[in-house]
């Protein structure tokens, strides 16, 4: 076993693997493919930006998970996976972005020297790391198609152990830290990239806490900070424009802790806010705690984006669909886990050690505004935020 | 025609889009579904962080490419691309990670209301936002696989405009600050994520040349910054851990200007390098001064890996695969095009015009060593770098 420092303990990859496998066998599956980098580093601590060609993590019937990727990348597995050697299999470079090669001959070969290639054999086909393609040519090198297991291991990842819980906390800190300064240098007169800046310095710098200091690691989404009629369109990055008075800006951003996330979304007006945007802001304060109270384990998600948009109503807010979405150990490009939703629709019943990004957003044609906590669900009470930061719209009167 | 500030004339993208479509006719293809969001942000302007979620730019036969995405990020294709608003197409949250609803359902039927849904349609079967399931739920809705066109569009971007190369400069003038600050720091005793944010922010705060002040993006890739072992791994990202004395440290990045990239790397040692290290140091330097001799339109691309190969084995140096690719315009996770490669066995014809990350890494099981170059293959010359910091190993004696 490589001595190497591994963010949780070999127990808890250990009793991840176990959950794993129970999902495995009660989905009829004997060998899962896990391509979503997500998944990868929570099974295996495998932690490195190569996601952009193909890799995978390969959880046989039996033994460590194997650890399946470019020969140069092998080396980075060997430096933060827990297994031992043996599991670390690498292909080499022709392999790479280079037609008609394709790095899944090289995976179903794989297969094949361990005796795996005729077992049961899934695949995550919603996957960003898991194209059409590659699909296509696993399917054709095994001589048929490998079978459905998207959210398989990201609903084991849906209960986060203590462990998890303190690394979110840490992202918190960061993300507490990051909100203040930029309510501190917001300004008219400031360019967008200068506040990103002062941003990244922050929540890369990291903070401390009782166990001592720790740093910063990159957001799975960069910090969106859209102003004004921007602000009315939920994903535009920042610019070099200036921002200007007479308008709110929201920061939506989270920290990073060893690829743990705790977004953490706040707007300042910067003048005197209309009165719309306060009602909009008293509605969803009131909606925030009603979620909060609603997130309990035994309640559904139903229930808690029920609780919320009802709130919304009585103030004459109308929203629906989606208000909320699990959050915890991401990549690039999304910081969500991508399982359940907080949507009236959704019946997932929620339990202790769910961590969930309630989103409540409200966006209109001429501004938006964004205040929403990243929550942990526990037994006998409401849901607790893992932020302190004031809800509410934050306003610079004289900006 | 929206009044919004595009990053590039109508012109130019009217160019570019006559470009993919006799590329389109070429392969035979009337409907061209573009999943790429640097290929959508080529041909129209679109700019957003809504990747994570299903979204393409449509060439159709006739008219302008039509954006298709989320309702909430409409808002922001309002705000950056060139087409009118009729152009603009966006399903509702329903379809948003909400199985068994799929938003490429939507897609069809979008087809469908432009009378596109019969003709032959294609998708970039290889790519990050393409997915299996997408695939295969197109292919249900539309009765058909739709054909594969990978690349086609990454081809047409190969030989980039002035304005492109204007940005690529101001991306390489951030990527050199970045690197500046970097070298100035590094010391035994920092932390990764202390240097991360101060790259970050001397990247983001951006530069100013004749034409004035400029702000930096985000990059596509995070700065890759290992030291000593580390460096061995190609795609480590930082850590809490500090920097030690005795070690060669690499900075792997790339500035950002508009989302146009011009990576550059190099290493600093933190006392006396290694004699094994000066040589490789020397090696790469000729390599690279050959490789920009062989970069002229007319050569291949394996020609430069040829030169540069060469030029290394003379110093003892085994190198072969892929030495380099094109860049410019990226969204996470690659900054590269993903078209040709340096590699000997890649006979792509260089163009004038084409700009590429010429990537000689040295990697041991000991150390990393990174020189690079972004470079710019033109008429009559050799390849310009786009750089003008020293090519060599830094070296801090006393650190």
């Amino acid at each position: 076993m490589p001595d190497i420092p591994l963010p949780f303990d070999r127990k808890e990859y250990a009793d991840r693997l176990t959950r794993v496998r129970r999902a495995m066998d009660a989905a009829g599956h004997e060998v899962l493919i896990v391509s979503d980098p997500s998944n990868m580093a929570w099974l295996t601590g495998y932690d490195g930006w190569s996601f952009y060609v193909h890799q995978a993590v390969i959880v046989g019937p039996t033994g460590e998970p194997v650890y399946w990727g470019r020969r140069m990348d092998a080396a980075g597995a060997l430096r933060t996976c827990y297994m031992a050697e043996a599991a670390i299999v690498d292909y080499a470079d022709d392999y790479v972005m280079n037609p008609p090669n394709h790095a899944m001959d090289h995976l179903a070969q794989t297969l094949a020297a361990r005796g795996w290639a005729g077992l049961r054999v899934a695949t995550e086909h919603e996957n960003y790391y898991y194209s059409a393609r590659a699909h296509a040519v696993l399917t054709a090198a095994l001589g048929r198609a490998p079978a459905d297991a998207t959210g398989l291991v990201n609903w084991a990842r849906a209960v986060k152990s203590p462990a998890e819980i303190r690394f979110m906390r840490r992202a918190m800190l960061i993300s507490e830290a990051a909100q203040a300064r930029a309510r501190e240098i917001i300004r008219p007169g400031l360019r967008g990239n200068d506040l990103a800046a002062e941003i990244y310095r922050v929540a890369l710098t990291g903070g401390e806490d009782a166990d001592g200091p720790f740093g910063g690691d990159y957001p799975a989404i960069v910090p969106l900070l859209p102003a004004g009629q921007d602000a009315s369109a939920a994903h535009l990055t920042w610019s070099e424009k200036e921002y200007a008075g007479d308008r709110g800006v929201f920061f939506e951003l989270s920290g990073c802790y060893r690829r743990y996330h705790a977004p953490l979304c706040r707007t300042v007006y910067l003048g005197t806010p209309p009165k719309a945007m306060l009602s909009a802001e008293a509605a969803v304060v009131e909606g925030i705690a009603e979620a909060l109270a609603a997130a309990r384990p035994g309640n559904t998600a139903g229930d808690v984006a029920r609780a919320l948009f009802g709130a919304l109503a009585r103030h004459g807010v109308e929203k629906d669909g989606r208000c909320g979405y699990p959050v915890g150990l991401s990549y690039p490009p999304d910081w969500g886990e991508r399982t359940f939703s907080l949507r009236p629709s959704d019946e997932t019943v929620l339990a202790a050690g769910m961590t969930i990004h309630l989103m409540p957003a409200i966006w209109t044609p001429d501004w938006g505004l964004e205040i929403t906590e990243t929550i942990l669900v526990r037994d006998g009470a409401g849901a607790e935020a893992f932020s302190t930061t004031p809800r509410k719209l934050f306003v610079k009167e004289n900006a």
